[in-house]
């Protein structure tokens, strides 16, 4: 069923989904004669979101699929020529034949926890062609990576899957699942297609949106709305009593229920709202969840979920369990579950643990809220907060220029922390002897790689006195080519990749990943480098001047 | 060179980009045979965004696209079977023939400015129909009018163009132009381009995405950003001395510059940014646009800018102006006007009033900050801040049944914000004796509509002690028939509906939309309609039992 994200993308993800400046830019590159300047190019985040101290790199399949794709159509080159109307219409006749045939990228994998400062894409090639995909570059990775970010910190707030949660000592049987709710509050059609493929890949369980089940294969879960307990005012609008027992046998229903509804004095509850029980029942016995807070959660609907639920027990189907989606929800699902408890003492039914499902308005920090003061909901269904991410709402993301004909560029900036670190470089993951990540060290393209049991020196890029020897007890090289010209590295699957994600998150130390305070993660360069980047930033940096 | 934004969304816009409970529900109205009830939907917010007391309402055309296109395909109709395996084959039948047909849809016009309760859309038709259009309507609305909100407030902050701007006195002269920059931040490809679209409708000038410009005919903007300075390094890269004058003479170029640079004492500047600023200036001699803080904005960007600028009006081009993209805003914005009036007058040229562009992280505070204490910036780039809607991300559009077969249903809630209104209802804008609005009033359809010049009681829709009679001096039925089945009403051009968001912010009194505790407008009830919200509550709403 999965028909590949690329059919449904292409028709956006063109050259022209770009920035106007990068078209004037090459423009003026190509009339100084600047276009086929070997150039480096590295995309990477300067803090990582949510006040945390971690990043999960998403969006790298669709950034290579659209360099791979790359190439600008005569409708393309007519509206670039509309835009800049006094440009040589040589420069046209370039952008008509450029292709990507001559740029490199070099990525992490897929999945892969990054920090700040490390390049998440190293892309290398003529400087016209690697500037024209400055801004959809940026697009493809920035967003993705924020959601699949925000859906693992969620992940981690109710507890990984038990496979491999013993990690985390503390979280043995927290384990909850997540459903991603957010079509309705998203970024327009593909903002919400986006969410649910990144949401996915970052550890939910399920989507809610149809066209994500379809296009990426993701499972996708839904029960009823509100709506539908509101259009039923009475059991007389129920066209029929009975139901069809496993076996196919048609057996009286709705007495049943009402017999039900007696016994457990929930004679009050709404009459309207069981009817829409009833009839969601009938219409899938085989997976009966109904929304109990339309009129009155625990007066009105547990008592007719309860009715319903024996009755199709009964019948022979286990029902499956209620959402709360508006009040207290720690108090509402224990007084639930309370309930749930005694119907299964009173009528002897496996009702103990169906299935509390809650969804409104959860973020991140309602999590750790929930979990605190204790609750007994099972699944999450989760929409604004996800797909706006609104805690933080866009990664800061950007795309700067490091090399030029093999000599190093540098952005300086009034503020320092949007300097960048000139060159080409490459970066290895150092590991500890417990097996934990100790820090990721960038060195220069061509340096000695840092070898397993030898010390080397580690340092801050910008601090003199933050510095340290380590001892790796095992060294991984971060960055594979995954666009070489010609072809384009094999993705894996997008199940495998978010399985990789929860690998990831396991191979940390807990506290790097942890919600208060957590520890940051110690991003550093090789001695040769930090000497690089320093000398070049007294080269480029004015001295002030002061009267 | 408009394409008309249909092409490039239909391939998402269909009826699978839903929540499966759409489906799941709308099964269960066929199986208890009510999917033909009369049914009729609002969709409404609860509240305005961003902490104000309007909302511009965005998002129309595309939604009655949607409906008017609404057909599931083969491969579609597949997909929804897989998901509900256990699902009778007659209702995919079913399915299959469905179309909007028998909908009806009655909608304010795009661009009107809308508050909580009243409807955006209200939607007539099949409840088994109307309902599987929940989803996709919510996200055709929801961020298209929040974001077309922000724009609007933005817009504001900065003065309304010199033509609407009377009526708000204190702001004479204050108008700027304001660019969206936010492709790269956005949700995705489409994301990005939903952000252009609504940014442009709300009132912003331009914007820097081409494929927003291609698609949708907005103006694009852009010039060029830090890594086109950070490529050159010295003037000894430039491929060329000299530059073609108007009148298509080759004339000295460089040497020119270099000589004004020693006359602004600017000899210091960084050579590498000089060389790209003329490097630059020979590529786009009429709109010549420096970034200027690559290295150090005043000491080495703006003298290297006038040099340049000097140059190119002493060969017969006009320079525009400068980009600010980090520091102290205000600050360096009057630093540089400096500037440009101290060269004005030691050459005698007119730079007093070149364009000062700044775009570093902007967001509406900023802007009325920077108002506050006074700045030169006549432009400003904005990105992240406006398509994310930072400061609210998400517009809590929600589309709620009020009435099948001719009978009204509310949603009760513990939260009383989250009560319906219900029953098909009418909106009638109450106009004041100056000109500007005084209340929305809802009436229940069939009732007398209110007349100019006649009292009427408008009641607040839930506190009874909040009321008063209304005699408007001109009425205004705020619905019309936007879809009927057959035919989609004539939509004005995305240009026009923009001048119409202009007229509206105009049309309303001032303090219904200033930044800082903005008055309330008020959206009341005729007194029928109180009584029969009432009526219902009072026998809908289980009475508590304590005990």
């Amino acid at each position: 069923m999965c028909l590949g994200g690329k059919t449904i993308m292409n028709n956006l993800v063109t050259p022209l989904l770009s920035d106007l400046y990068e078209f004037t830019m090459v423009y003026a590159y190509w009339k100084s004669g600047r276009h086929e300047d070997a150039s480096v190019f590295d995309l990477f985040i300067r803090e990582n979101p949510f006040g945390g101290e971690f990043t999960i790199f998403a969006g790298l399949e669709e950034a290579v699929n659209y360099v791979k794709n790359f190439h600008l159509t005569e409708d393309d080159i007519d509206y670039v020529k509309s835009v800049l109307p006094t440009a040589d219409t040589k420069y046209f006749t370039w952008l008509k034949h450029i292709d990507c045939s001559h740029i490199k990228i070099y990525a992490p994998k897929e999945g892969t926890i990054v920090f700040p400062m490390i390049p998440l894409l190293r892309v290398e090639g003529p400087l016209g062609i690697a500037q024209l995909l400055e801004t959809t570059l940026l697009n493809l990775i920035n967003y993705p990576s924020l959601v699949a970010t925000n859906a693992a910190r969620m992940k981690l707030a109710v507890g990984l899957p038990a496979e491999v949660q013993n990690i985390f000592g503390t979280q043995a049987g927290k384990n909850k699942d997540l459903l991603e709710f957010g079509l309705r509050r998203a970024q327009g059609p593909n903002g919400g297609l986006t969410a649910s493929r990144y949401s996915y890949l970052g550890g939910f369980d399920a989507t809610s949106n149809m066209l994500a089940g379809k296009t990426y294969g993701i499972p996708v879960k839904g029960t009823l709305a509100h709506a539908f307990v509101s259009t039923f005012s009475s059991l007389k609008e129920l066209p029929s009593s009975v139901i069809i027992t496993p076996d196919g046998k048609q057996t009286e229903f709705v007495s049943n229920v009402l017999d039900f509804r007696k016994k457990l004095s929930a004679g009050n509850s709404h009459e309207g709202e069981l009817a829409a029980f009833i009839a969601y029942a009938q219409a899938f016995p085989k997976s009966f969840l109904a929304l109990v807070d339309t009129y009155d959660t625990l007066k009105s609907g547990v008592p007719n979920f309860l009715a319903v639920a024996l009755a199709l027990h009964a019948a022979g189907y286990p029902p499956v369990g209620i959402r709360l989606d508006s009040g207290d929800l720690a108090y509402l699902s224990k007084q639930t579950r309370e309930q749930f408890r005694k119907v299964s003492n009173q009528f002897r039914v496996p009702f103990e643990n169906l299935s509390i499902v809650a969804s409104n308005n959860i973020n991140e920090a309602t999590l750790h809220a929930l979990t605190q003061q204790g609750h007994e909901i099972d699944v999450f269904g989760i929409g604004t907060h996800l797909v706006t991410c609104e805690a933080q709402p866009a990664l800061g993301g950007v795309y700067k220029l490091v090399e030029v004909n093999g000599a190093p560029r540098i952005k300086l900036s009034q503020e320092k922390a949007k300097t960048t670190i000139p060159g080409k470089k490459e970066v290895y993951r150092l590991i500890d002897q417990h097996g934990f990540p100790m820090t990721d060290l960038m060195i220069r393209v061509g340096e000695a790689p840092p070898k397993v049991g030898e010390k080397i020196l580690c340092r801050h890029p910008f601090e003199e006195a933050k510095r340290a020897y380590i001892k790796p007890s095992d060294v991984k090289l971060l960055h594979q080519c995954m666009w070489d010209g010609k072809r384009a590295a094999e993705f894996p699957t997008l199940e495998q990749r978010r399985q990789f994600v929860l690998e990831q998150i396991t191979s940390f130390r807990q506290d790097h990943l942890r919600y208060l305070n957590p520890t940051p993660y110690k991003v550093s360069v090789s001695e040769s480098l930090y000497n690089f980047i320093h000398e070049i930033w007294r080269r480029e940096m004015p001295v002030a001047e002061l009267e």
